[in-house]
């Protein structure tokens, strides 16, 4: 059993003081929180862990340390941890882009200390640690940041930890981590984004009110674009040049589909809305979304 | 009380069905569905109504005609039912779109006949009567077309047939209803289905197994793009001005963002990514969605 610090006890990183300690994973658990309001906020939810009031009370004592922030605070508390880390320690996050974060990881971070990167796919269109809860990572799948250099042995304990908070594990390189989900993940919330922002501009100019008749389907839209826009800025920023290929993708298949209506392409219209019903049933398939109609929302 | 036709029994015409029969709307209620498929599944679903073998049939019973099939259909429909119907019925239809349609009623509909256009802002991913519900209508908007030529009496008797369905009512010309429409629902129908494409070209490129990462945004699209593809096909041929005007902003926005991302514009970028939430609070707050975390899906 090892002490555990979490740095950053937001949405996720509140889900894993939860999980932990329910389950019991760690001997002792240390919460650092830069936020007065959030740690106003998890005293009041009686959260399970000690608060230290600085990094370095919580990294002396740890084993393993667990980056729950934006990623653009990464380098600010690498300098902080930096001397007061023990060498056996392990740390990781849990960021959404890799490439770019791990750059900054080799320049900053003391050579003898080991930090292997992790992603699990959850979060919300909620922040903040009221909105956190012990089932967020079951069943859901963290990725695990594996290269040449990685150690083997800290990433066996890596994944079992994510075991016992009951994610599924698999690992694969930062490059092919940022290119996967620059489409599955970073692309949807930009558009997602960008289609708001273009109602919005529609509002203004035409001085209709749209909203009240979203319920077509901009409103599962709005959901993914109520996300926290600290946490997209950095990953739309860190990972731009593999979500600029996504983009030009996108552009290109909206030009063609812009192209099929104004001709009144019968035919390659229905093979392109008919294709995509195959990854609906495939991702229900996976278990990857609820099968309800409509997510079971009414 | 009058005597209803159902010209179309799939996910909103058995939805009609079910509602019309359980609040004992009609005098009688007749139904026509052309599918063999389809009229099994409601003789299996036990939904009350009669079905007709012939629009002939229905048509010289019926006061009220409701057209829930794709819109392709309309032309084809008002050819067979133009002899027989009754000049003192009303004729009404569900389509997505309306400016197109009102020219084919015009061009093609009896003169001494009434069709006053409505559209009820519901639905789902899945089709097929199996899937209707009584419910499907409650306190959803239901659009009515209305112009200068528009009969008042006609309109009133819809407009109160809409409320005890359970919808909410509002009037507008078709104008109006396809430039509103063409931004709430068939842009964003749109960039759904052209999304999962772009990720199923990626997909077959890099051979990487995309969709069972798609928990990160991408399944919220492929709800959306599972969608009927014929009554899809249908509003984007019909509504093509509207909807090419829409996409342009689309674009216009899009290329903006990729500019922001790639110069790491901080301001430009924060201000896009926190102006949209405002959205997502309103149509909560309209009571245009749950306001359960991740539409209460987990």
């Amino acid at each position: 059993m090892k002490n555990i610090l979490i740095i950053g006890c937001g949405l996720l990183g509140s889900s894993l003081v939860r999980k932990i300690s329910k389950k019991k994973i760690a001997k002792k658990l240390y919460i650092y929180e830069k936020s007065k309001l959030n740690i106003v906020k998890i005293k009041k939810l009686k959260l399970s862990g000690r608060i230290v009031k600085s990094l370095k009370d919580g990294v002396v004592n740890s084993d393993l340390i667990i980056l729950c922030t934006p990623m653009s605070e990464y380098k600010g508390i690498i300098s902080k941890i930096n001397k007061h880390i023990k060498p056996k320690s392990l740390i990781t996050d849990i960021g959404s882009s890799k490439i770019e974060s791990s750059k900054i990881i080799k320049k900053f971070l003391r050579n003898d200390v080991y930090w292997i990167q992790s992603h699990p796919i959850t979060g919300s269109e909620v922040s903040g640690p009221e909105h956190g809860k012990d089932s967020m990572f079951e069943d859901k799948w963290c990725i695990l940041i594996k290269d040449k250099k990685t150690n083997l042995k800290h990433l066996n304990f890596l994944n079992s930890f994510w075991k016992k908070i009951g994610s599924k594990t698999v690992m694969m390189t930062s490059e092919k981590h940022d290119k996967i989900f620059s489409i599955t993940s970073h692309l949807p919330h930009l558009i997602a984004y960008n289609l708001v922002k273009s109602a919005q501009d529609f509002e203004k100019k035409q001085k209709y009110d749209l909203i009240k008749y979203s319920a077509g389907g901009l409103r599962d839209f709005s959901r993914i674009a109520a996300s926290n826009e600290i946490m997209w800025r950095d990953i739309f920023f860190d990972n731009r040049k593999n979500v600029t290929k996504a983009i030009n993708i996108f552009m290109k298949n909206l030009n063609s589909f812009k192209k099929d209506i104004n001709a009144k392409n019968n035919r390659s219209i229905l093979k392109k809305l008919t294709q995509t019903k195959r990854v609906r049933s495939k991702i229900v398939k996976l278990k990857q979304d609820t099968n309800k109609p409509d997510f079971g929302r009414n």
